[in-house]
């Protein structure tokens, strides 16, 4: 294995809301860990993406494509071997998580991955509410030994609030419009379907077959 | 291998249009073969799946998702090791070709396949006009000596219309919604990104890992 130092890290674009991120966010550890690179992860809102700058409707309520994409979430999670037992069947209002995740990122960014990790398993495969910053709070002090109180400022505090429109802003500007996104080199994958072409990057230095 | 009869063909949905339908058709004929299946190529018309059935604006129009659509396209390409050389940049009028595939497969579905496969050849790795009803039409009588009038008889033919109607309508039922779409024993997917699960699918007859 390269030294962690040689390489560029890969940058992770994700929002707790979605399941394809969650699924991501474990294969992408995987396949870094195994060609010596570190992961970013990077927080933005889905909703921002998808329905402010492209204009379009929800994924679940676009005809066809809300169908198949449910059905493919089920699936997906049964071909990497996830367990799917999701809170309240999977619906999320993102941000009270993902507004403590940026509030944690803006210090300790390793802490911020880990607290990423053990919400997008709770809420996703071990039906754990963290819907509300109540939830959330809870759940941070539970698991991580932070103070409810210091929780629910964060998540009401303006300076996070700023970071993560920045950091939405920024996602943007890369082009990032889905969850997963990784960036790799330059260069951009959505969705987890590219696994096997990241793959073929990291291992070869290029795409070519 | 196991015979071509034990097993049910896969469906192959296409638009000559789009050149991951290109890619596609490639590739699920390579598995296919590899593991004892037959494919079944079935035309649709993918403006008409997207814009009217879906409501959304095409994707190279999408704010986002366009770029990013077009990039990939180019290095799917790359990835697959398939020469890209596209008559117009790629731009293709659908309905000419289509429908004389339609006509083809009619009565003789293994040669309407050889004409895709040829004619999806034509026009993103050899840029070729089939653009027109004229350009389809000395296509077809230069490559499978079919006469130029019949092909520009066909292209008009109230029954080769119907009978493609029927086909957009039968992948609307199926939930089709992109190209290309495989189903294989009742299970959909869409994208060359899902080859690697078709894969694991066709070789142990599951999906789990």
């Amino acid at each position: 294995m390269v030294s962690m130092t040689d390489k560029a890290p890969i940058d992770f674009w994700f929002d707790f809301l979605s399941p394809y991120g969650y699924l991501g966010s474990i294969q992408i550890e995987k396949l870094a860990a195994e060609h010596g690179r570190e992961v970013r992860w990077r927080p933005t809102l889905l909703g921002i993406m998808v329905m402010n700058v492209m204009g379009l409707p929800a994924v679940p309520a676009t005809p066809l494509k809300g169908p198949y994409s449910g059905m493919e979430s089920a699936r997906l999670f049964k071909y990497f071997g996830v367990e799917r037992n999701a809170f309240n069947d999977g619906d999320l209002p993102p941000l009270p998580a993902i507004r403590t995740f940026t509030w944690l990122n803006m210090s300790d960014p390793a802490l911020a991955k880990q607290f990423g990790q053990a919400l997008y398993r709770a809420h996703w495969s071990e039906a754990t509410d963290v819907s509300t910053p109540e939830a959330v709070a809870t759940f941070a002090h539970d698991r991580f030994g932070l103070a409810e109180s210091d929780v629910i400022a964060a998540i009401d505090d303006p300076d996070v609030k700023d970071a993560l429109k920045a950091s939405v802003g920024e996602a943007i500007e890369t082009g990032v419009f889905g969850v997963p996104t990784f960036v790799i080199d330059g260069e951009r994958f959505w969705g987890n379907e590219r696994l096997p072409m990241i793959e073929r990057l990291l291992a070869t230095g290029s795409l070519d077959p």
